[in-house]
């Protein structure tokens, strides 16, 4: 269950053919919340510029066109830093990852086929004591869930979206410090390859066979909880989402959030890659996530963070007020504009709720 | 994905302290739909009895104490008939099973601990020349799920249910026989190991991993819709269990049925073994299961199954009628009455749905 990311970690992301604000996910994540790890990212198309000028944030962390243009930055780390649909693990990739290896880089991955399961890669890196770090593999044993949760005294936040990489994870990770800094002891729990990445502590839930999905969320609060008096659970998918719901439902009734947060795009009308599935208009949305938590325990949508990263700062106000208007409820950009208006609301949650 | 149970099958089933009308789902439904493959039931709490006298059904299929009482009925497998929450595999059923396999029983599972992969089950199995099933190892290789199943002109119809072990499977398969008889071409897509044992064909959705949960389903549809125009879907789980609701929800976007069949037990007021979870009032929980569906693609629900294994004929034609009323739906309870009202509701809806 605890996948532990070493502080001394020097990393070069590979993401190749695919580093940008919206693929990107996994590495423009480290990239925001742990630079000082990252050394370089290995995309040929955007060789020689830098994160900063791909992503809009990152500074001088530059990128290179190949592993071994990458070298002489200093890595003691391969992270493999996308995540395609389906996980699995590209033949071209296994060849980079072998080179990687063969220069005494430690690997870390977030992919559904794991690393360490190819034999020649395994063997290599037995050979050359290299670590490989597959942060999807599901801890070995995983109960069932059955609401031990609900005996957690601590309040429990779960952030729920429209759609996937849309801002579940980055929100939780941006209300953190603000949390914290109002003195409510907070965790995050990881439930994604970046999230355990960053935290160091987690469980790939989407990764665990189905009939645990939701015994791993359980598990995970349980542990979070014991530490801490608010849990920020990272959420995944969206109930709509025709690929990843199954994911989506057995976080929510395994880990009985009091609470959601939710995760939207103004400019996103449809599930990325599955246009024909059209995103209800945001109040009716709310109103179905509330519905599907209610039977089990009620978890009302408490705020909204919104994604704006494709708006002007004058059309990212408007959406937002609009958003606000619409909804009723307290709404920011937590990335790009203050995070106040979330925290303020999850601490008025938490010290009103009856216990 | 292909799991075949041949015809000349004849086994022995291991149901040890769990043989009943509640509890052995796997094994009752093979001595409900294929008593001529059951030469034996193992239960020594019950041995001495017949399987009617036990279940009501499945005439005199005898219940013996041991594996050893049961060799002389003449069974060329061992079927281990019980499937636990989680699955796991009990330290005495792995020496009744390394016995089996030493008489040269095949071995039939369902379990989520794959018999083959206990290692000394393995190498036995392996010196004596004997084949080890296990029904809900998953294929190697599941898509993700993207409605590519949307281009299929059968109409796919699904079972869904307001909890587990309430009659998902048991309606599909007491259905095919009228549908058929209809001039229908009809085929039952089986989601978990008893169906996949009596039916032949299918894949364990619950087993996969949780992101290919939708694709499992996705894939068996396709494979189902070839050679015929009405796919039945083996429903899973339940949207409000609070262990299973992820496998409900991947299997419901996953195989997007064109309509759903609702089950429900009477007498059961809440969640089998989590009693916190009430269940709603059936006309709600039909508008919740088909605002679930909605969004990706409506699936009015056509028709209820309801199971009053536990009423007397009286009180089960009432409970029947009481729920016409309430829904306005056509109902049945499919196993101890007439099927036809299902079977016409399912008949009209395909010959309407538009196409």
């Amino acid at each position: 269950m605890i996948h532990s990311a070493p502080t001394n970690l020097r990393y070069l992301i590979l993401a190749d053919g695919s580093f940008g604000p919206e693929e990107s996910k996994t590495a423009n994540a480290c990239i925001r919340y742990t630079p000082e790890r990252v050394v370089g990212v290995i995309d040929s198309r955007l060789a020689g510029k830098t994160a900063h000028e791909v992503l809009g944030f990152g500074g001088s962390i530059p990128v290179v066109a190949s592993l071994e243009e990458g070298l002489p930055l200093g890595p003691n780390a391969l992270l493999v830093g996308i995540a395609p649909a389906g996980g699995q693990l590209p033949e071209e990739w296994i060849r980079v990852i072998g080179r990687a290896i063969d220069r005494g880089l430690h690997i870390w991955s977030g992919l559904h086929s794991f690393v360490g399961d190819v034999p020649e890669l395994k063997a290599s890196a037995e050979r050359r004591g290299v670590e490989i770090h597959d942060l999807r593999r599901p801890p070995a044993k995983l109960p069932v869930s059955n609401g031990r949760v609900r005996s957690v005294v601590a309040t429990v936040i779960l952030t729920v979206g429209t759609d996937c990489n849309i801002g579940k994870m980055t929100t939780q990770l941006q209300l953190l410090g603000g949390l914290r800094k109002k003195g409510i002891r907070t965790s995050f729990a990881a439930t994604g390859q970046t999230g355990i990445l960053i935290e160091g502590r987690g469980i790939g839930v989407d990764a665990v066979v189905a009939d645990f999905i939701g015994g791993a969320a359980e598990s995970l609060v349980l542990e979070c909880a014991k530490d801490s008096d608010l849990v920020l659970v990272e959420g995944q998918g969206s109930i709509i989402h025709p690929s990843y719901s199954g994911v989506t439902y057995g976080l929510l009734h395994g880990s009985l959030p009091h609470a959601q947060v939710m995760c939207a795009q103004p400019t996103r009308k449809a599930i990325n890659r599955c246009e024909w599935v059209k995103i209800p208009p945001l109040a009716d949305f709310i109103r179905l996530s509330e519905q599907a938590a209610a039977p089990l325990r009620p978890a009302p949508v408490i705020a909204v963070a919104l994604n704006t990263y494709d708006l002007s700062d004058d059309a990212a106000r408007a959406a937002i007020e609009s958003v606000r208007r619409e909804t009723g409820l307290p709404a920011t950009d937590p990335v790009r504009f203050d995070t106040a208006p979330i925290v303020d609301a999850i601490e008025r949650f938490h010290l009103a709720r009856p216990r």
